[in-house]
């Protein structure tokens, strides 16, 4: 029999464990948001590739308004017009000026925009600068943005809508991204009938396929479901295997009753190695982890509102090892509303809302009996409280996660 | 001319000019994350619908093991086991137990789970009880998770995987949600060329609508995008009839011209009323937003990086509002790693990355120049230099946007 272990050591596990799977895919710019990008992104071009007006006014060479003022202009020729989209098609000689507007190129020998505001049109071809320049002035210089070899996006970043952006910017209409994990979801359990159906004496809906599935889907997975299994070894078995066949890793839930639990390490044995027997966590500790045709499988407990926290802690960090993907995540520092105990040698999980009272952000804890969904429907995250600690006061600092 | 108006004032302006659509559609379950609750979700049932027991072990009459222990235990008779999924079909009598495992239902007379390491089966029908249960130990009663007329979701809210588990535990398989906004999305400019396109001399690729498209995507809405608009008036004004017409709300982005943006705000007139123009905010000063035909239409910032921020800070709480949708962001608290200068009189944006620097969470600045997209893609948020604030000093408290 494993030991159980704590989630620092759950974390080390998974990292020795398990590699990041060397695939990529190209996508389309159009559907490469939330992807895994695959590799790094590099320019191989300038942007812009133009020196570029960032206001609207006159391209000047600077040394040309040097000691000008309001009272006192430089005089310039105009020179001409750039037109937004075109090449300037002039050079600027000594004395001289062009108008350019917001984001058009700079004629060659201007290194500085004045504002228009700060100008004044003589109408028989001379302007008046009210406002001395400074060489660079009001303009973003060739490659300023991006030049050849320049680094744009890491391998492993999930890709928001500023890097689309980015990509869209150095003209990458196709995405190197790591294929989507196919996860496969088994709901185990006699007592267990699809959330469609109406309970009869002694049954209870599955929650734990749906609510997989979407917390899945929010990390860009694909999930594959299995059904809900009969406490019944060969059948499990084989319905393990059939989803080990066919996707990256597979998530077994339920068989809180210690017969399946067994059948499950069993049938983890007989195809692999187990990892894992229980995490010490609350809620969450029936916990098993392991490797079978070097996927990982995991069995998570039966009750909802543990299955979502060994979810959320142990089974997303363990798909963002096999995607390489970078993880991050920022709790928020609030007060709690009051004194909340915890004695039970194992870090504890507490739900909570946020509540903005005055400038202080508050969390007031949910209490509840395990297993029960619906307060983590009304809850806006949740903090942890170490193994090792007796419970908080009342206005303790708290690192509440929250999406 | 309207005045330049300060975030707060734009915040008000939204809440005042636009009302929550009155529309909702029912999708199946599976389809629901990430949907816009349309309608408050009240229960209609009991979950569970028996007692059912958290623990493997013995359903007991609690006064039956009062004073027992390892060294007196109770000795009471084995009256039967409960199966999973079944009803417990059977009745405890005074000095009875049965065997129920984890999520089995209690049967009729016992009031308490008395957990088998606590148990010696003497293997003559006989169970020995070495530790005393109280009253509700171990078991969660019929309806403490949900009982009929329990508000489990609030409309307006986003669903979450949780929430698809608490509206699956109640047999929600269809879920009234509002529709997706349609949003319309429209480029102008003469220098813009789609993203997948070189870009001749004076030209740049279209970095907003990708951006724009995704940023739309990441809050469930369904762009619609209406191309590169070239910068003429009667043009612009067809295309923006045309995406009013078939679209929830309609955001125009470049322009960035000064003859664009008024050709911008005649159109608005024309057909609606002009309710904004410009937020003294940095970057994303040449703002405009109307009203037209009672839908919102809004012009951007050109700059990629200001399109980003204005959309971001002020239309997609504008969608939001037209969904009724409830949003709370919390920023995480860093040190800023160094001194920042602002004083130009707007509310300025900072984009940063963040770095944990021994306990410590700092705030990195990016510089860059205004219009830079790659520095955003680089970006871990953004925090907030109010306008009457002349910079930050080193080790200063910011509040860091960060999703």
């Amino acid at each position: 029999m494993l030991e159980v272990k704590t989630p620092e050591e759950v974390y080390r596990l998974i990292e020795k464990e398990f590699r990041p799977l060397d695939r990529k895919e190209l996508v389309p710019l159009e559907h490469a948001l939330g992807r895994v990008l695959a590799e790094d992104i590099t320019a191989s071009e300038y942007v812009p590739d133009f020196d570029r007006s960032t206001v609207d006014g006159y391209a000047v060479r600077a040394s040309d308004t040097f000691g000008c003022s309001d009272a006192i202009p430089a005089i310039l020729e105009l020179g001409g017009e750039v037109r937004m989209g075109e090449d300037a098609q002039l050079t600027l000689k000594r004395g001289e000026c062009a108008y350019v507007p917001t984001g058009g190129a700079i004629p060659e020998g201007g290194d500085c925009m004045v504002m228009i505001e700060y100008t004044e049109d003589y109408g028989d071809g001379t302007i008046g600068i009210l406002k001395p320049g400074a060489p660079g002035m009001n303009l973003i210089f060739r490659g300023d943005d991006v030049y050849p070899g320049k680094v744009i996006l890491r391998s492993g970043q999930v890709l928001r809508a500023q890097d689309i952006g980015a990509l869209a910017a150095i003209g990458r209409t196709e995405v190197p991204v790591r294929p989507r994990l196919k996860v496969g979801v088994l709901s185990t359990g006699d007592e267990l009938v699809p959330a469609a159906e109406t309970p009869g004496p002694g049954q209870v809906r599955d929650v734990n396929m749906p609510m997989l599935t979407a917390l899945l889907r929010e990390v860009g997975a694909e999930p594959v479901q299995y059904g809900i299994i009969t406490d019944d070894e060969a059948l499990l078995h084989k319905a393990v295997r059939d989803a080990l066949e066919s996707c990256d890793a597979v998530i077994l839930s339920g068989g809180s009753s210690a017969g399946v639990k067994d059948a499950a390490c069993r049938i983890i044995e007989s195809l692999g190695k187990l990892l894992l027997h229980g995490i010490a966590i609350k809620p969450g500790k029936p916990t098993i982890l392991g490797r079978a045709e070097n996927k990982p499988l995991i069995g998570l407990p039966g009750h909802p509102v543990a299955a979502y926290f060994v979810a959320k802690l142990f089974v997303l960090p363990l798909l963002a090892r096999l995607e390489g993907r970078q993880v991050s995540d920022h709790p928020v520092c609030a007060r709690l509303s009051e004194s909340i105990g915890a004695n039970h040698g194992r870090a504890q999980v507490s739900v909570c809302r946020l509540e903005k009272r005055g400038d202080q952000l508050t969390a007031v804890p949910i209490h509840s009996k395990s297993g029960l969904i619906t307060q983590l429907a009304g809850a806006d995250g949740y903090f942890m409280i170490s193994r090792d600690c007796e419970g908080l006061p009342k206005d303790a600092a708290v690192d509440v996660f929250w999406k």
